[in-house]
């Protein structure tokens, strides 16, 4: 079956879906995604994905290209047309094509809007699930505004690629003062020795994921205590536990940061747990 | 006469010049570009640009697209099917197209390449010199990377954006420490009350500007002393001229940085001796 895009207005075969070269989105990174998992042909949350597309929209005055129920119908028709039951479905709206020039174009300039949407491997990432996945610890060096869910994302890249390189999945920042911040593309957890969950608050320094938001509610609903702190290299090295999430791999256990296992290097009961938490709730969103 | 763009190996109208959505200067500013000024038909200091070309794509490890006698050739014929005579070409290449995952694509993976040209209104920019311009301030918010010339350009566009808003061409970052670094699309200088002129050392905190070398060659030559140190707002404030440099601009003089003018709020001597000094280099280059 080949695959379907929508792009600006049209659905098109995958390998026609192109935008203009002075799409602003390709000249200037200027524009914002959202990726969205899609459980059994729906997608999950999409309620709070389109709501933090709005707000990355507002943060960049980047109009909405539609009605959220209109995108919520162009979402669900790609979903269908690719077939996809379990996958993913990928989002991205920009500044729209304009006479390459910095500053914003003449109001009325209509945004861009890509959808895409594939199937994902889901015994695959159940595998990795039952290993676990390294990480690598790298200098934080993103502009600040990574609470904006925009496509400026060159240093993830190089992040990631780093990561890749190293035999790991992940790429965790750390911030000047020692803190991790969060992952490439995932937010980043520890558990500590007396079972406390720990992940950074999303005031500074972070994404608010959709993910991350589901997994605090899933912890305080299994009686788990929560902490919204920062937490040092040292102090995950030391963790019973550690995870990340993310739409893309949900709950995945770290069993190793840089060059030392986390605990005895096996995935931990909590991440094991919050990761079938988040399926139930996947399937029943 | 319409407008022709160079995409990927082919000669293009203007309005059909697109890259697939998977292109990763798209997805993720996994690219880089160059914007070189056209001189009566040909290219300033077009080595330089190629050299800084190479070294963006090196630090970044993308391939080159074709040898440099291939991209030369390229760049003239856009330049000659607009019947550019002044004006400006810009390249972008990217890391190619690619199924979306943060890592680099495999080997192998053809980088995108895309080459654009138009004129400009040599009157236009030269009124504008006679006038000046005046800039805004604004905190440095963009990652340490900014020697490379990447397509990572958000925090530049909302700079450039707020400058404009303010009734300014140009937004100054300014560092922690009070120094400026760069403008959002050119390099920043100043005058000395004893006619010294300063600007940033290209080692950290700026890209390392082609029209920033030749001017710091040329006003050599004018006998001028240059200091290549760091500067304040104050110390700008209080400066006897200032001005900003790109291929874009040239040597612009700012005749007001934030609601203060600089000196009388008149173009400068320095600055307009070294524009000119700058139109016979393009002339003959």
């Amino acid at each position: 079956m080949s695959r379907i895009a929508y792009v600006n207005g049209r659905y098109l075969p995958h390998r026609d879906a192109t935008v203009h070269v002075e799409d602003r989105g390709y000249q200037f990174a200027d524009g914002v995604y959202e990726v969205c998992e899609v459980w059994a042909g729906h997608l999950v949350d999409e309620a709070r994905h389109l709501d933090r597309l709005d707000r990355s929209l507002s943060e960049l005055r980047i109009p909405t290209p539609m009605t959220r129920k209109a995108l919520s119908a162009v979402l669900h028709e790609v979903v269908r047309r690719n077939g996809v039951k379990d996958g993913l479905v990928y989002l991205q709206v920009t500044r729209g094509v304009a006479r390459r020039d910095h500053a914003f174009p003449a109001p009325g300039t209509m945004p861009g809007l890509v959808v895409t949407a594939r199937r994902s491997d889901r015994g695959g990432q159940e595998a990795l699930a039952a290993r676990g996945v390294s990480v690598i610890t790298v200098p934080e060096n993103r502009w600040p505004r990574v609470d904006i869910k925009s496509t400026s994302l060159l240093p993830n890249v190089l992040a990631k690629q780093q990561a890749k390189e190293a035999g790991a999945r992940e790429a965790w920042f750390v911030d000047q003062d020692g803190f991790v911040t969060e992952g490439a593309s995932t937010n980043a957890w520890i558990v500590t020795a007396d079972r406390r969950i720990v992940t950074r608050p999303a005031e500074s320094g972070i994404l608010r994921g959709i993910t991350r938001t589901v997994v605090l509610e899933e912890a305080a609903a299994l009686g788990y205590t929560v902490e919204e702190r920062p937490f040092t290299v040292d102090e995950a090295h030391g963790a019973a536990e550690a995870f990340i999430t993310a739409a893309t791999t949900v709950v995945m256990p770290v069993v190793r940061i840089d060059d030392r296992p986390v605990a005895n290097g096996a995935p931990g009961t909590v991440a094991t747990a919050l990761r079938l938490k988040f399926h139930a709730f996947s399937a029943l969103s």
